[in-house]
């Protein structure tokens, strides 16, 4: 016992020497602190819109692994949802997010000054947040255990007009016709008709999108038209005023992210949704009869929660407006 | 039944009307594709040390809400530990990671060409994957469950030389010996003298780490020295051969992230482990009697797993040395 | 002689053996090859308006070291002015140039396409013919030679909206005011009243535009807003049509770089010279009685020149209108 | 004259209206001030080597326009060299620069804080110094005037270790060795025996530098190793202490930016010029029996100019190293 606090006290003065000589250290501290000038400045130019779009890296792999149904998979596709609409609560410049298959892209809107428009900072946030809601939604919406951790990429475009914006959104929605009606004619050749994988793509080489529809129609009874919004539009996502016509006398109606699925290619959509490109003032939803469940999980969300959010939330809402 | 099949009919019609405009849609895709020319090139500089680091947000929050253990949560630093493993397994070129507190730091070998060392993609992918490895590695060491998603903000930083480097892993080490120093004679005003934490604060003001050490043992008989090095130097993450003395007569070793909490400020280390900055070509690691859960996790992944990560790796894996 | 040709001879076989190296060093070439690697992008943003502003170098010093007179040398200011116009003649993409003191802004249309909108490349190509031709104008102006090369910095301003183009221009436009108020009313104290530079700027301090007009008239007997509009508005350069009411028959005009030194922070400005923002067609320029030099000297260029000029303009002329 | 006294009085009266207004005005300037904040930060990476790099514009056709004499006009490059040594008596970080043809590189050293390394500061002021030099100095070195202004366009290029930074100048020297043998021919086979100058090229195509080497001593009786080294080699202009033999007592002589014409792809050339990789202070400079008139001018400059320039010079001086 005599020895141990011996041994103690030595090693304590040891450790006082090596305490002593810490003001060099200390010093050696600032020696190093000249690295942090090699951080450079990466400030987006004002007054652009900034959009932030994010992707899954090897889902095609990743939708194997998980058995995600062809080919479509409506609840991965709300987990992509569900997390995109956390990034919008957490982002209140977010005006706008548009989500298909495994990507999303966020909005900002072009006087947004959160995190003084740094870019990777903006990115990141952006990326981490989306990624780590995406594992932690997964099982509200899914019945199986995610098998490894999934990965997204993300990047920052800079869009100078108006019409540069609604080219970009149109651009993406544009991709998720072609490519879900070319999946869809694809998936009911091999799972109905039996076809392998090539045989099915040699079926569908060069055939127009008409070929498709009318391929559909003939051979499996389907009109594209009538298959969910979701998977022929993607997802629109706003912020809006949730009016519900059941009992809720809360006239203002509740805000909430709100999922869309509308065509935002024509020039109706931004007649209605004037929020987005002109003096950003949140617009109103008229629920449907059944409130989507992503809109309801916000809703419902517990008061103290939401207390707790909105705590942690305020030092980004600083360019915001609620 | 026959009016549903005459509408059902009549909007399949409609539905083709809109598929023979198609072609004009899908040359409207290509009318809307100029906007990917406003994606900017951010190619890396060659022949550059690349650092990505990693930082929680509003993490005093999160650890506060999680009630970790103060002033260390050895199983907290460890979900960090094993999410930055995460990233290493699946980024080759990632030569060394070191990690303090909420933070962590990658460094890619100067020469990588993961990514066309694209910096966004870099930085995204490495967020991200850190980020929801995090979630995912959370339950294996936490005894709670997440109470919300946490977030990363992760930025880019270049260093020509391998000086620039070495003082960059320096300046965080220091600043882990520093903030560690005063947060564990902190914590012990506060918790065990009963102090509030003003005047904890007040106590500490103005002193030296020489103070602070003797505070520690003449108050509370602590040898700061005696401290975990986990604690006091950080963890420092590197790629090894594991030769175990117990049995395993895989001479060679199998390959796997280890954990080290060594001064990397003192050139002994550098001696040590060559391979960081001489050519690159992983060293042995003697693993301790009690082999870190973290490595021990790695090594008893089942073969098949291994199998099918590999499988994912190898695009990746191009740049890298295996 | 037979001795000097038989070293000529062994020098050539010695020459020789080196060339036949030569296919090695010519690999060298390309061994060396890979640093071109090393050069980044830097193409612009599209659809933004690109100003190039250039400022003399320690321009007190040479306006001292010339002579110029105070507050404002009309000829020195033309000597900016026809560099400027040579600028503005060879880049067909500028659309309007504005220099007042020692500075030059020109503005490039939104959707130029020079030199694939790379920014040094644009940026010195700009720089350095209104440098090389500020020292070819020179003699034109001066009386006295040049004592020492003059130099020029350049910048890349990017503005998205034509609002924050007309806002850089009036803020440059303010600056002239602000600035050759001071100056007249500085230069008239310290040349005609006799008071030292000291006792001028004391004089002055805490003084509004007000005052500075009420001193110069009471006390100089100037109508501040009769003194030169180039003084106290700057110069504006565009592109017209020249229509002359004497003689020329030639309906249409012929086109010239003509200066203007009118208000360009109303609207009224905006409204008359539609050719600016709206789609790029020159109008016309009626001259004044006597043509500005700077125009004649176009107009007077020899045919001759004119061809050889507008044959080496055309490759930058590709994406201009003529 | 009453009428004339009464509409000045007018004419002021309207002027002190719009005075009146000025402080509007005024707060107009900040009002517009914003604009300023749209300049983007250009700083570049603390360490490593920056190279600008000039080149003339379109000057195939501007050595024609002035009759150059083919295939190397001694006088051209001349002006090339005195424009690049007025840039290295300017910006005394330039540690060494080299030309050859129509272009010319200027090396900073790494840890130059020259303009704060701000990117377009320094690549302007290079560019423009450069081409208002060539301008002046062309009437020192050539007979006839300038037909017209001169461009050249700049470039910055960062090399982050002194390798690469060898390999770029080994570059430019490789080229300047493969060009001017093939030019030498073809002039040769051009001017000497009247090929037309496609015949010439045939007659060039595919060969070897060995077989060019054995036309011109075969064809036209000439080693190409006896050719000016400047016309092989380039030029190289380094800071060094002049020592003439002649009479001139000062030990340790004066400094000026001598040329030479060495192989700097060897590693011989660092061996000797240390100063240029390593520790920065100027060698000597023995000058051969002819003083190179580049370096007589420099050294005859009158004194009291010389005081004018350093005065001039002195706040760039600040990172340099005298």
């Amino acid at each position: 016992m005599r020895l141990l606090g011996f041994l103690n006290k030595l090693n304590h003065n040891l450790a006082k020497s090596t305490a002593r000589e810490l003001p060099r250290r200390s010093m050696a501290c600032s020696r190093y602190e000249y690295v942090k000038t090699y951080e450079q400045d990466d400030t987006i130019l004002p007054n652009v819109w900034i959009v932030i779009r994010i992707d899954g890296k090897k889902f095609h792999k990743f939708s194997k692994t998980h058995n995600f149904e062809k080919p479509n998979d409506e609840n991965a596709l709300n987990v992509m949802n569900a997390a995109a609409t956390a990034v919008m609560q957490e982002f209140r410049d977010v005006v706008l997010a548009y989500g298909q298959s495994d990507e999303y892209s966020f909005v900002f809107r072009k006087e947004t000054a959160a995190f003084k428009r740094r870019s990777a900072k903006l990115l990141t946030y952006v990326t981490s947040l989306f990624s780590t809601s995406y594992v932690m939604q997964w099982p509200k919406w899914m019945n199986q255990p995610l098998a490894y951790a999934p990965c997204f990429d993300g990047r920052v475009v800079l869009y100078p007009s108006d019409e540069n914006l609604r080219d970009y959104l149109s651009w993406r929605q544009a991709d998720v016709h072609v490519n879900n009606l070319y999946n869809t004619a694809f998936w009911k050749l091999v799972l109905e008709s039996g076809l392998s994988n090539q045989k099915a793509e040699e079926r569908l080489r060069g055939t127009f999108s008409a070929d498709k529809n009318e391929l559909l129609f003939q051979e499996f009874g389907i009109n594209y038209n009538n298959l969910p919004a979701m998977y022929r539009k993607g997802t629109i996502l706003l912020r809006k005023r949730v009016i519900s016509d059941g009992g809720d006398n809360d006239e203002k109606g509740r805000q909430a992210i709100v999922p869309l699925h509308e065509d935002l290619i024509s020039s109706h959509f931004w007649k209605v949704h004037t929020e987005i490109l002109g003096k950003y003032v949140p617009g109103t939803y008229r629920a449907p009869e059944t409130m989507p469940r992503l809109v309801d999980l916000q809703l419902n969300a517990k008061q103290e929660q939401r207390g707790v959010e909105e705590e942690q939330k305020q030092p980004d809402n600083l360019a915001g407006i609620s």
